[in-house]
């Protein structure tokens, strides 16, 4: 059995801890998190685990073959920098670092020391990210027109962290992994109400050489949550909506009929609806497929699908976001009218 | 009897000629349209209505007091021009008209003429927007925070029109009415994917100096046709679904705390769902609240609430956010890869 | 161009109007109400029209080929009678008359006239209803198994009907079509909320020789207004919600396994969800269907589909349903206690 | 703390004890399962528990004060009996047991031992069904007029029990709970298609001296799940749906309008929507409450909600909603067509 360490047992550490020890090829060793409560609820669940107050510690230790980091982002880098430097397959939440330089550092010596570096964008293992992939493969889809993603909720604010960098990572995974390709030009824009210097809403629009355009609605400002990407192509489009279970995703059978060129200038397309199909998707848990798939690639049975590069192009995605949105944000920085010296809470 | 004028017999026309003839201070006198299909059904519709080729001679004649005019966007500027001339008092279709000089003398020539010049902006008499408009006012919500509308559809595509003129006015003349500022920055992208030059999917951005941000998603390319705005307050946020008969407008009584702005540095606002209350709506129809205000205006009763001005106002965003558009469009242009020569339709 | 008489210019009757002027082959060429504000409604509408206060001088009229019966349910009976009688097709709101008695004379009477009586469960020409029809009778549903119908708002509640002779002629009518078959047992049972003897709210369940059961929950006493049919086979199940206009009919390829009498008796079902499919309903509206229904079936074209005999059929099941119902209602009428003498409107 | 024993390691059991595990006034103890497979899952999720292959020697041991059971329903009686006898308390799944006369006896036995009999009607710890019983208790609603449940689903069929009793018990304890009555006349039918004797679609309609109708509509033959009860009453009315995370209940304050009985000869009440409001609820699991409130039912803090006569009453009902169908489906028998020897799977 490979023996896992589990760094950060806050919000998503237990969920790892569940995860591997629901896979018979992983036992979970060590449990890794500096806060006493934390401590306890490790107890708890699993009396025979090794507790560490120090992830360092638990890094070097020689019971782990495997570190998994879900401690908070700015100390992803130097835990899986060390990990991987004392020969550790390495399973890194979202994003794998804040900066790209680390991120090529980290792909480096992961190759260097041929080591597994996961990254843990989970939706790549979501069943209906797999049928967006097969249509989009198989030309169902005809050519990809756009990308349209609404991710906006209520936030749970974090002092250190915007809105861009908390839910940007699961759309640039899955733009990654289902067009291949690196946009040519990143616009953002956003504001920040709540906390100054950490905007809460984000708009991203990313232009592709092959005239696929992406949009991403961000916002932690929202009373209602929502989680719905539009994919669309010239042959079909779909509607993947994550919070209904019963119809999660909707292909339109129905859509734009594109000429040649020089029709193109006198068409006009007609509107159309056709039938609407909703496929039945895997239940498999996205989280359990994951680790399954880590097993495997540790044991040189599978490619890792979102390895060190997978995490370094959301990263690049990321780091080009945020300067076209300082960018932006540094324009309207002096247009806003002064502030009264203090908004009273109701 | 008010004596109305209908210049244009096509999409909208016939909806204008029943909502005059429901209302017992006018009377439909006249109706123009060059198409004998028109024509014909004019004839089967209002048998004693006097029937214009020109939409000139209908603006000319000594018979009608108001010119509605329902014509094609370019043709507006020249028949309301050569109306409010004659002295007749005007609706126009939104938009007013394509340039902002032109819609600078209407609003000039209207008031030299003392006439009512109005625009069709009838999302102003949908009650849903009264109701913002009182929770606004009321200080229900607190400060604005964000405009969010996502309008999108399979496109009804015109030769002559992008999706940012079919469909901006709509939220444009909604945002002034109820925010009564012109934003300070204005920020547009988009793409052609069906007519070269005609974007049919369009991001724009509004940042306002009260620090409110403004968010529309325009696209003729959705299989699904959606009309939600969020309005969101430091108290209050509101979810406007137009396609939701029964439940339009939702009240969300939850949201971000603000404190002083010392205390803002550290306080981390916490996820807090409350009541949700969705109001009762006047049931009226938009378009007949318009007329009647049109009747009350022409009465000197009431002041006009979408004159020329607002006119004006609207086509100056729609400006300035073309102007945006041309310019992310133009930074885009050589980025993509050369077409093949002709793409077959399915 | 045939002539039509349309008897009543209540709610249903302007329908009737727009829809028979719409058709070609129709030519609107009397109507009658006895109130004044009807007739004023009829001449505005249509100046042209031949206006009668009584509804037998219409169908006396030797101008009026067809006579059209919007009236109370309680004149249908004598009107199509009498118009029968004088040569006239008849076609006749539902339900057709409300004693199995009359209705039989009228289809007597139309037989041996040679006219056409056809009765306007306007269903039967909802694509809906021709596509659940087409389901079933291509075998992709396999054995119906039951027919479940949801039918419920906040009641327009009228003085002389009740719930049952409101609602349930939808259903029958569409039961009868789909099953082809009329049940071997009926069972009712409701309550009288507001009106005494007039139930709001009634649950009907019947049984059918071929193992079907259907039942009905119609009720005038529900805040949300739902029209939602469930209809399930052992291969295919649809549910039909007329209320979402988007996805009318969801058909789910999923069900439950059937094996042989000798397996069943040990065979436990297993839970299986397959995909889901919206198809594609044509746009046309169910009441124009019906006008060019009743155009070919005088023109000899076509047999009508909701003849006087299917009128005879859905009449029949609403006696044996009051019967049903009365007995119930007879056996809780004394278990219930003394009332208080008033109840105060609050 | 109070040591407790878990009967069945079943569907449900796993449940119990995670529920008994998380309050700190229990300690699970023990756990009962004959099936070897479900003894690892017990020995793998927690070491240190006693574990029995037979139930009755769980309940034997002394080191056990409360027996939780969660066996097939026939064993429910025989284990709960022994379990009183020897003086421990007793918390059982629904339905307590599958004949009235049986449960009269667990009532008596716990009586006289002075233990805490409770059953586990989950839903009366729901915070839904505590907002309903508020607003029916502050009189609210009104007087009651009726509730009406659709509880749906594809069926987990089970080799020994209908949808009657596996579905209704969630309804009858909510409805003893809510209107604190029980009915004046029982009316039930129903059919069964897959397992012969077994019915899988079930109507129930219940009477109330008090003039509220219930009516169930129970189903394992819907492909769609659905969860939707609606309570209504003169004054308002609340739809209650389960499966709607956000909204779980909405009242409408709408309704029909009353004036004392003279008037009510005469009067048609008005179709009337007022506004919608969806209350917050409470987010604590119901099985958590539920194990609290055990623990101060066993403390002497608290009277048992859903004590033995609760249960009782729960069987109370289902043994006369068995005898009313069992009369519908005799009445029913013998007039279906013979059917074709056997019927082949797809």
């Amino acid at each position: 059995m490979i023996s896992v360490g589990v760094c950060g047992f806050g919000y998503w550490g237990p969920t790892l801890v569940r995860a591997f020890a629901s896979n018979p090829a992983f036992r979970v060793a060590a449990v890794a998190d500096a806060k006493p409560a934390a401590q306890d609820r490790v107890r708890a669940l699993s009396p025979s685990v090794e507790l560490y107050g120090e992830a360092q510690e638990l890094v070097d230790s020689a019971e782990v073959d495997v570190v998994a980091i879900a401690t908070p982002v700015l100390t992803h880098y130097p835990l899986a920098l060390r990990a991987l430097r004392r020969g550790k397959h390495v399973l890194v939440e979202k994003p794998m670092c804040t900066r790209v330089d680390e991120a090529r550092e980290l792909v480096a010596i992961a190759e260097r020391m041929r080591r597994v570096l996961m990254v843990d964008h989970t939706y790549i293992f979501h069943s209906a990210v797999h049928k967006l992939k097969e249509l989009k493969t198989s030309g169902a889809l005809g050519e990809i027109t756009y990308y349209d993603s609404l991710r906006v909720n209520l936030g749970l604010f974090q002092p250190d962290m915007s809105v861009l960098w908390d839910l940007a990572p699961h759309d640039f995974s899955i733009m990654n992994y289902l067009l291949e390709e690196q946009p040519v030009y990143v616009e953002a824009t956003g504001y920040c109400h709540v906390n100054q210097n950490l905007p809460d809403i984000v708009y991203i629009t990313l232009h592709y050489a092959a005239r696929t355009i992406a949009h991403l609605n961000l916002s932690w400002m929202s009373p209602v949550k929502a989680r719905r990407i539009a994919f669309g192509g010239t042959k079909q489009m779909v509607v993947w909506n994550d919070l209904d279970f019963d119809e999660t995703l909707k292909i339109y059978d129905s859509g734009i009929e594109f000429r040649s060129e020089d029709e193109r200038r006198v068409f006009i397309p007609g509107y159309r609806i056709g039938d609407i199909y909703s496929p039945r998707l895997a239940r498999g848990e996205p989280l359990a497929n994951l680790v399954e798939h880590l097993h495997r690639a540790i044991a040189g049975k599978e490619e890792p699908v979102v390895d060190g590069r997978a995490g370094l192009r959301v990263v690049e995605l990321l780091e080009r976001t945020q300067r076209a949105l300082d960018s932006s944000l540094g324009k309207i920085a002096g247009l806003h009218t002064p502030k009264a010296p203090a908004r009273i809470a109701r």
